[in-house]
């Protein structure tokens, strides 16, 4: 632990200067509070199970936001923003512990505007969508953890989801379109960051601003009709996969592909999916249904599973929570020694690599494929389940992805850039230097800020 | 004249026997309605400029369709179907006089249902999204000819346009449901062509049935505002198309790129544009603007011309009506000997071969660029104009292009197959041969069938 941080601090009286701010302080919750779903990953799950923060600081207005920051700057104490928790990779873990903001109560819809959204941090996606659908607008995409998660958590620690086959991540110019956040320092300061300005915010993790509000650009809602599509083996799956990610007359949110191994653990879905055969998982607009019926059984797919636009639940989640980093959490639930992996198969023969990669691990990695958009083309993310056996097999699996040509956003590791680019981000660091000085935010985190 | 088709017809004892059926024979009115924007090219103006059909007969409902059918079938007469008469190519118009089927009468919309359209063939495009904007949906593509072309029109004679950098063309699976279509036979037969079975009647021009309903799947509508960004050059805004065609998160519906010797024909815009510098005519969602009037800036481009969605109507018709086929007529109303080419730029190095082109031909082919998705990737169409000298040297043109991996779908031919693939479609000759046994059906457009 660095020795910038306060060593000696009275918790107890922490949360009588902050009154009447709501604190939690009780090691179970705070223990609780201080977690993700860090434990995907075994390699992190070693690394961060004894992570916990001090203290847990409940806000629910931006001016509470900038009190606890100039007292946290003021004593020295390290603050970790939290959202809903469904992090995969330690984001809103306070390694240094100190202080977890929980901004779950800055939960206020600001505005529906010209198609942009503009909320508070802590708004939950669900409770957002509340709002949108009913005046014709929806999230241009969003995680598998929809239902839990926010918005503030998502931008900051989140880059793609269902949705982005249509809309790319959130790299990609245009889906955030401004970011308030407080600046970590003796008299905190609110800046507001409009377009290619926010860049080095999203997905900083916290660690160079508390985001208090946003604006997000919203997308035309449409009836999404959910199907499973049956296929023969991974091979026919994927080739479905590339020729609807592709079709531009047929309007989807999701194709996620996932091959017999990997479908196993799907258990409310099991009883619908024929044994032995790999399947898509797609949403698609109700005007396109009958063209995705046509071109799935062209391809040899048969329809195992379908759910109109809004048809009644039943046993069985929404379909995305099969989908992006949900399938990892299914094959969890059976399997405890299951983790996986985050490479992107891209390029003009993406499909071939996918195809390598099978061939070459087997039965050691389930596959399992989310079809996106990336920089206007079609690729695949491959969030592959992983039989995991031990950390240098599976950095020997890691570099040969790499090696063939599909970069890794390695899920096992906390450091920001290690989980993404491999570089320092020049604009990110530079941005950290001016909204957090002293290195207070989320510290461990930016490899670039801690050298 | 093929000897087919009767010689010696009393075309007032037609009109007699169609009876209640509204028949023009007034020759001048006729010969109008023979007519199509194919004076768009010399060598069609020259070819078919004396064309004619003997009737006029409109009709105003699928039985009369059935009606005239049987009748001209049993007299050897030969049909031609027309809708708005807003072609390029003559492909409403009589190659061997007979009757032209107006079908602008059948103009009722059906119905609108989860996002598709159930319509007669003779609605206007803007009279059916008169119905169905005030519903949240819009056409996901229409022809610049949108307030005058008529649905069934633009399925049987058209292929994209505004919102094909979206959705792609007619082509692509998905973007038409259903035809129905009336035989010419001794007994009609209606058909009902739904999903992959359509294909054959598309962009057939009438040559294998007379299409009397379709079903039409939708989009969702957006607000969209109008904008022509300045560049310096045809490079620059090329580029700029590019880089916005391959950007996820800005919702566009018109990508057009045009040099400075393509716009200074724009009459009504010219006052607002930089003289000597090409340009960009978009249309943004609302949500996206920010993001657009960003990557536009980032690329060198200022906003020269803006309009929010709504906006009001002023001496500047709707920017899209300076966009494809629109773009020539601008032209020609200043200089009738202008043409114009039609050539695919796509493949990985599609910019490259723009680039080389405009280095070929110089101002002897006017730049004009409409980027699109094809087979989900982003390409360009080129329409660039054609200071035209004679048809050898348009043919060397054309030659040149074809020789450098431009593919033309050329314009200056009434021959379907010319004007497309330049193969015969098997499946379009296969159904023209149930549809129109004898080859009444706009006689002398299918090469496969004239052999």
């Amino acid at each position: 632990m660095s020795t910038l941080y306060s060593q000696k601090v009275d918790w107890q009286r922490v949360a009588t200067d902050l009154a009447p701010i709501e604190c939690i302080a009780d090691r179970a919750l705070v223990r609780q509070k201080s977690r993700d779903f860090f434990w995907y990953s075994p390699v992190l799950n070693e690394r961060l199970k004894h992570v916990s923060a001090d203290l847990v600081v409940c806000l629910t207005d931006e001016q509470e936001v900038i009190r606890v920051l100039a007292y946290c700057h003021a004593h020295r104490i390290p603050v970790t923003p939290r959202g809903g928790g469904t992090g995969n990779y330690g984001q809103a873990m306070p390694l240094h512990g100190g202080v977890v903001l929980d901004l779950s109560g800055l939960n206020k819809f600001l505005g529906l505007r010209d198609g942009v959204a503009r909320v508070q941090a802590g708004l939950k996606l669900a409770d957002l969508e509340a709002v949108s659908l009913p005046q014709g607008w929806e999230l241009r995409f969003h995680p598998s953890t929809r239902r839990t998660a926010t918005i503030g958590g998502f931008i900051a620690g989140g880059s793609g989801g269902v949705g982005s086959i249509q809309f790319g991540g959130l790299r990609a110019r245009g889906n955030v379109r401004a970011l308030r956040l407080v600046t970590m320092e003796s008299t905190p300061r609110v800046l507001e960051l409009r377009d290619d300005e926010v860049m080095p915010a999203v997905h900083a993790y916290g660690t160079n601003g508390i985001i208090t509000e946003l604006e997000i650009p919203l997308a035309r809602s449409w009836p999404w009709r959910e199907a499973v599509v049956s296929f023969a083996d991974i091979a026919a799956a994927t080739a479905f996969g590339h020729a609807l990610g592709e079709a531009d007359g047929i309007v989807k949110k999701l194709v996620a592909v996932c091959d017999a191994a990997t479908l196993k653990y799907f258990t409310p879905l099991v009883p619908h999916l024929p044994a032995g055969r790999a399947a898509a998982l797609c949403l698609i607009a109700d005007p396109s249904w009958e063209a995705f019926t046509a071109l799935a059984a062209d391809m040899g797919g048969t329809i195992a599973f379908e759910r109109e636009a809004g048809g009644e639940a039943d046993a069985i989640p929404p379909l995305y929570e099969f989908t992006w980093n949900h399938t990892t959490l299914w094959a969890l639930k059976a399997d405890r020694s299951i983790t996986y992996l985050q490479c992107l198969f891209g390029g003009p023969d993406y499909v071939e690599k996918i195809a390598r990669t099978v061939a070459q691990f087997g039965d050691e990695t389930p596959m399992h494929l989310e079809f996106s958009r990336v920089n206007g083309r079609v690729a695949a993310f491959g969030l592959q389940l992983v039989r995991y056996t031990n950390e240098k097999r599976l950095y020997e699996i890691i570099g040969w992805l790499e090696a063939n040509g599909c970069p890794v956003a390695d899920p096992h590791t906390y450091i920001l850039e290690d989980g993404g680019m491999k570089v320092v981000d020049a604009a990110q660091l530079a941005f950290k230097r001016q909204a957090d000085p002293l290195g207070l935010l989320n510290p461990g985190k930016m490899k670039a800020w801690e050298g």
